[in-house]
């Protein structure tokens, strides 16, 4: 979150000064998983639109570590909220249409329980007392919360940083609560490298003269320099180094003049100093402690005997964002998380956005246009609920309005491929473009439909249609999936543009009972014709590109293809050559008259 | 530098504690750069091996923020040096040969003076009254030493991190004194992140209660806390992800006993806390303030007006070395500096090293396969000077012995680009492999000669050879050279590799008066054969791989060639076609009849 002395706006604010939150006595005391209670606990927290009769349009979004319960702002005069850009009337997260809750932690310094609320057993605040707590006794009083509220089932549960995994949490735990999860720059456990400066953090904290294991409420001083040093650390790790060369190059060595004076060297650290010093006014170093402690703790692997053990107990569809350049939850903890459910069979989304923000990235307004349109298609169609006001039919597998092919224009080898798949089959689409097949599919009927493809584009458009797509390089492998795992596995008019056309097939064929391959034939008449009377590379309906700029880079023959087959082992079970200025198939000649085959092929190990 | 407690071996000693290590008083006053000076500075420094009679044997090695004079053990019985493994009899920096020279630094804390020196003065330590130092100070002092010690010129100045800032203002403060720099992990300019680490870490000691503005010598109690946590900060930077999750993650919840118990969660918990601790043993917290101060201020642009100018002061031969993972002294950092010396038509060869070691990188033995022969092969070779017992005849241009090709086998193209080039021409040579084509054309004589290449086992070859060799993908153009930097830019069987060839041709035929193609012809009359004939994708010498492994991803022939030539308004000055099996040259049916054909070229702008 950004600032605004250093440009864009903050959501800070100081304890209490949340005018729309509502605070509310959980019944009961709440058992910690880690032992201990805390005999009663209370929780602040605001709502967003109205729930519906049905109480079925609740979507609750987590917090991140220095957020709170005022995600938006409720109405013109209001203090901006710390994710305005994606809450609101028509923005991605539709107040219109949902009833958005959002509460502040268990644990923090805004009203919920925390280390300042007053022990009832002692009269004085917990302090350095109060007990350790985990990611799960946040989601457990959330869950209370709800209870209150009178809402069975979440339509969806959203989180960022440390608020998605509360969203992982939310989804494994309860998952018959749970419609949908779209977890932000996540993480199932944090790396060494964020742990570390975790620690490095809470250190400096602990070693601040005026710590006194916590008990600082009463005392003139409090921890402030420590809590501002591990604030410093945090910022720094939460931008990407791009960021902060834009940002503090310029005017590297002319730091801006402010109150909060550590280091005034660079304008760097007048910004953090800036940065720690803000800190200090609103958040509380035993919150701190607490709710890093907290993150430090979650590890979804240990906590379940593997991270697949953990993905398999979601019930609901997932989507999984990731951003380029953050490195504090790294993208490949995403696709570690991705490979888990993928491995279960769980319906899953999932884009890495090609960000040069940082782990911010989230909370900011420059990658909205790709990661807002893929909530907003996902809050739409993608958690297997039906809005009220639209037919099945109307919602998936219209005839497709946006087909595009980077080789044939006219993509007759869709409908062939569509012929060649039992109803009920699992597929899984490589290279799945837009989703043009896996609609058609999905419309008459299907199992398991999966795409894999590389366009961000195109997976806005699959999530929008309520499909499943997962960014993937086809030349990095399937190994995520197990063997036989899909009834299909497609690759249409792909194969030409692999670099390693051999492996992909060998790699489609142990993941699917059947493979279908279309590409298009290079030994067609025209192609060699062209080469042999003209001298130069052919440029066909299949080859419509200039050889120096064309997508595909291997070029092969059905013959070419057939002989790769027996080499690698794999049975072509039926090969369709097509002449696709006609749409006819053909048998005779076939390697020199048709310009298009599609074959349906098994794999070595199969009969 | 990793330690005895968590693996690897640690050159940690307290300071007094370097039994090889001589102290010499130099002459005079010490006026410093950014004002004011110190009336004397003693300099405590380390000799390795012997200065032969000619006093050229001389390599200064520069030692980073915590390292000192103690590079390498002196002999079996010897405490472990720092940098063992590249420095020592029959080593990288080989000490039969090399007459080694390390000094520790201005401003540190082991013998040299810094800031808990006694200040003439006041008979007190300087403490935080040490005046404000920079990376050129240090090298001043080094430069008086040798002086002291009746030096010259060095053969190499060699540094890492802080320490190849040292040799960077070497190379470009003292042009004449300096035969070669080596540069490892090191930057013109730290970034914004790595300056904010080093801010937070500094005011992790000013903020220390015990800190007294750097009076504490008398003091019972030291910065110790404060110092801990900017060195806890410091080896988070320093590794990789990816080596503190190997190293940590297993036991990640099973921290180990540690006398220096900060915060006793984590396994990193622990090592970080006792690396803290000891750094507070053998360190000092004003050295430590005043040394990140002197790296943070490093900023060649800023000093010589832009890093162009700075690099453009530079005489001597570079080797430029970073590690894909360190994200400290990011290899961005390193291209930058290449891309200037580039730009100054300097000579430089440059590596990335795919490590995933982190900064640290250039201390462990992990890359030292990679790191430590092109070391060897550029102080043998790469430094322009000859060594005594060697005819120039001798070291460069021996006829090739290892002439490989992913293409042709018999690379006849190489003979005949030769003598397309005038003798004196500046070539640039684009997929340079192991240097054939440079080797035969420096034979010659010739003007400035440089290759690209991505292979880093051809890189290491062409140093060993004294060529200069800079690591670069073709793909993602030329935009360092300036028009018409060379004469002639050669790009000999690799065009069908390129994923842009229209794009390589236009950027080559920028930065080249004139460039010189080859590549094999597609129309060739077998390779038609082959694709009419038996309908299968051609098999031939010139694309003599199957068509799903081949690295030719673009079939084009003479004619096309010659199409996308007028299509880009590049001129053919001539068309030399050959059948490579005869060797002989075609004019007529050239584009049936050949299989390879070399062109010169000449671009848009020049008639």
């Amino acid at each position: 979150m950004s600032d605004p002395v250093f440009g864009g706006s903050d959501a800070a604010r100081g304890a209490g000064e949340l005018p729309h939150a509502q605070t509310l006595t959980l019944p009961g005391s709440l058992p910690l998983r880690l032992g201990g209670e805390l005999p009663q606990v209370s929780v602040c927290y605001e709502t967003f639109g109205e729930l519906n009769s049905a109480r079925d349009n609740a979507v609750y979004i987590c917090h991140a570590l220095s957020g709170d319960s005022h995600v938006a702002r409720h109405d013109e005069g209001d203090a901006p909220g710390w994710w305005d850009i994606a809450v609101g009337p028509g923005k991605a997260v539709d107040t219109n249409r949902f009833f958005v809750i959002c509460a502040n932690v268990l644990g923090g310094c805004r009203g919920t329980t925390g280390p300042a609320s007053i022990d009832a057993r002692t009269g004085r605040p917990y302090g350095g007392d109060f007990p350790r707590i985990t990611i799960a006794d946040m989601v457990e009083v959330q869950r209370r919360l709800l209870d209150e509220l009178g809402i069975d089932k979440l339509h969806a549960v959203i989180g960022g940083s440390m608020g998605g995994m509360m969203a992982l949490t939310w989804a494994i735990e309860h998952p018959e609560r749970v419609g949908s999860a779209i977890l932000l720059a996540t993480t199932h456990c944090l790396s060494s490298q964020a742990l570390s400066f975790d620690i490095v953090g809470r250190n400096a904290i602990f070693k601040d003269p005026n710590y006194n294991n916590g008990q600082y409420y009463d005392q003139e001083h409090k921890p402030d320099d420590g809590l501002a040093i591990a604030r410093m650390i945090g910022h720094v790790t939460y931008l990407s180094d791009r960021t902060m060369s834009r940002k503090f190059d310029p005017d590297r060595e002319h730091p801006r003049d402010v109150a909060y004076a550590y280091e005034k060297e660079f304008s760097v650290g007048s910004y953090l100093a800036y940065q720690g010093g803000r800190f200090v006014e609103r958040f509380d170093a035993n919150s701190y402690v607490t709710l890093s402690l907290a993150m430090d703790q979650f590890n979804l692997g240990r906590d379940h005997g593997s991270l697949e053990a953990a993905m398999g107990r979601i019930a609901c569809p997932s989507l999984v964002v990731s951003f380029r350049t953050d490195w504090l939850f790294p993208p490949a903890h995403s696709r570690r998380m991705v490979d888990a459910l993928l491995a279960q069979g769980k319906s899953v989304s999932a884009l890495e956005v090609d960000s040069d923000c940082g782990h911010d990235a989230f909370l900011l307004e420059n990658d909205l246009p790709v990661y807002g349109p893929l909530m907003a298609g996902f809050l739409d169609k993608g958690c297997g609920c039906v809005p009220e006001d639209q037919e099945p039919e109307a919602q998936c597998g219209a005839a497709p309005t946006n087909v595009r092919s980077i080789f044939f224009q006219n993509r007759l080898d869709l409908a062939r491929i569509e012929e060649l798949i039992e109803p009920g089959a699992s597929v899984l689409d490589l290279g799945c473009g837009s989703g043009q097949l896996l609609g058609r599919l999905r419309q008459r009927g299907s199992g398991t439909l999966l795409g894999l493809e590389l366009n961000p584009g195109d997976i806005i458009e699959c999530v929008a249609q309520g499909l499943c797509v997962v960014q993937r390089d086809l030349d990095r492998g399937l190994g995520v999936f197990a063997d036989g795992q899909f009834d299909v596995v497609v690759l249409s008019q792909t194969l030409q543009a692999m670099r390693r056309p051999d492996k992909v097939l060998t790699e489609m064929l142990r993941v699917g009972k059947t493979g279908i391959v279309s590409f298009p034939n290079f030994a067609h008449a025209e192609a060699v014709r062209q080469l042999a009377e003209n001298g130069t590379s052919p440029v066909t309906e299949g080859l419509p590109f200039p050889w120096w700029s064309s997508p595909s880079i291997r070029f092969f023959s059905i013959k070419d293809f057939e002989a790769l087959c027996a080499e690698l082992g794999i049975r072509i079970l039926s090969r369709i050559a097509i002449d696709s200025t006609t749409g006819g198939q053909l048998d005779a000649d076939y390697n020199t008259r048709a310009d298009m085959a599609i074959c349906v092929l098994s794999g070595p190990s199969r009969t």
